[in-house]
């Protein structure tokens, strides 16, 4: 079995189906809609978005593209003009209940036709209340996917995640992080188990949301705490609109806009100074980098 | 008189005052609130923010800093090291009725102790639904306010504001403009005429928005309207977040964030290529650079 980017492409398209029904399957009533797109230059995606009951705002998306290299990133990466073929898939879900958290997951592969090529990804949590209990698990879960590839990915990656997704100018991280990769060649993997390892990380997303979920998805909830939960949105819209790489590029090179922005909450608030309660003012205390949930102890 | 920086912040912080009396006498039941903070270089500012009956969420904020200028600065400058002075007022309003505008205003003074010094500013409207008569007006008073500094102000700001007042990735205006200037400075104006241009600019902003308040901050509306006026603060937020130089700057710089970031509308939402309706899709039409409001004529 070659791997090349047709068979990365294929296995990726198949996550993002996998990965859909299992979703479908979590919320009975939302169904994804597709959107076919196609890159002017090069290649498209798969668009997918989900209104559902519990999920109130999702998207799961694959995209393929390739083409001639933009200058500007053939020079950041101090080589000539090139071909570049780049693919992935992106999930961001916003749940109704303010008890289940934000997510994110992305896996991606880039290649160009001058022999380089790496593996992408990162999974992400964002409680709008932290339980101690469900943030181990969903670490201890990540390190179990990392460490069956290799034993120093966990730390490192997630290191990089709690460096990643922190919102600079709030002095806040995004959420209880996650791990966060990028350039994963040769150096480290081969293509083979570096796709092996991004499908792992790909495929432990169902299980790892579906346990966050379940406990809390039919929680009953108060006024004030879907008011936090909007507040905490327009952080997440901070970080994506001001510090996320990925989208700024894509802002920058005229991506596809409504597929970039689907990460974005639907209902949203700003308020001036917001005031955060006694259970507010606890998560807010402990988004911060450095935790080792792996090794935390619930009371 | 001698008009330097004591001056210029006095007139400043006055031009506040009567700005957020004014908008206190529109909104009958809000009042400002203020908060006074100092920055830790130099200086401070007076935070003064309104949750009113109309207005949904404004700010209206005075600040005055000093200190050395960041290296990043002086080096864009083509300047060395030099201690700096920055003043100004900067207001933006968001109405809780739809057929009301989005509002933002800013006049400021930078000086340096190597004999540099400029004036800024600009206003700019955002209509939920543009009402040409209403459009007409806003431009014609900006070009009269504009036109007893000088000529060439309104034609030249105008423009100016139609470029920079823009969502990029969206291809649209945040509005339909107004004015925006910046660096305008011995060259052009001197010190005395800069001030007083600019204290014009200000004071034409209570009577520019009372006459688009006016006529509609009763009149009823649907819930088709309300939710367009959440996803239009949606682009304000893109904008602001992702394009606007002021607020990336005050990011950037370890700013007084709940100050800069009062500009963030109340409510807000996003929906994945939400289908604007037909008089909706008016207004979109007009949201590009160019037009020529003060010839045009209403229907």
């Amino acid at each position: 079995m070659i791997v090349d980017k047709d068979l990365i492409t294929q296995r990726l398209q198949a996550l993002q189906d996998r990965i859909c029904l299992g979703l479908e399957g979590l919320d009975k009533e939302g169904k994804f809609r597709e959107d076919k797109w196609e890159r002017p230059g090069g290649g498209g995606g798969r668009t997918r978005i989900i209104t559902g009951q519990h999920i109130e705002k999702g998207g799961v998306n694959f995209s393929g593209v390739q083409g001639d290299m933009p200058e500007k990133i053939y020079k950041a990466l101090g080589i000539g003009p090139c071909k570049f073929f780049a693919t992935g898939v992106s999930i961001v879900l916003h749940p109704r209940n303010p008890h289940v958290p934000i997510i994110h997951m992305n896996v991606r592969y880039f290649q160009t036709d001058k022999d380089l090529w790496w593996f992408g990804g990162g999974i992400d949590l964002t409680p709008h209340y932290i339980d101690p209990k469900l943030a181990i698990n969903f670490h201890r879960r990540l390190k179990d996917v990392c460490d069956a590839a290799d034993p120093q990915y966990y730390p490192e990656f997630k290191k990089w995640a709690d460096d990643y997704f922190y919102v600079k100018h709030r002095k806040e991280t995004r959420g209880i992080g996650g791990i966060f990769f990028d350039r994963l060649n040769a150096e480290r993997t081969t293509k083979a188990a570096g796709l092996d390892y991004i499908l792992a990380v790909g495929d432990s997303f169902l299980p790892i949301y579906t346990e966050q979920f379940l406990p809390n998805y039919e929680r009953a909830y108060t006024e004030q705490e879907k008011e936090w939960q909007l507040h905490r949105r327009g952080r997440y819209v901070e970080f994506n609109l001001v510090w996320d790489r990925g989208t700024k590029f894509g802002l920058d090179t005229d991506g596809n806009i409504e597929s970039i922005l689907m990460s974005l909450p639907p209902e949203t608030r700003w308020t001036y100074k917001y005031q955060a309660g006694t259970r507010e003012q606890e998560t807010l205390d402990q988004l911060k980098k450095g935790i080792d949930w792996v090794n935390h102890t619930a009371e």
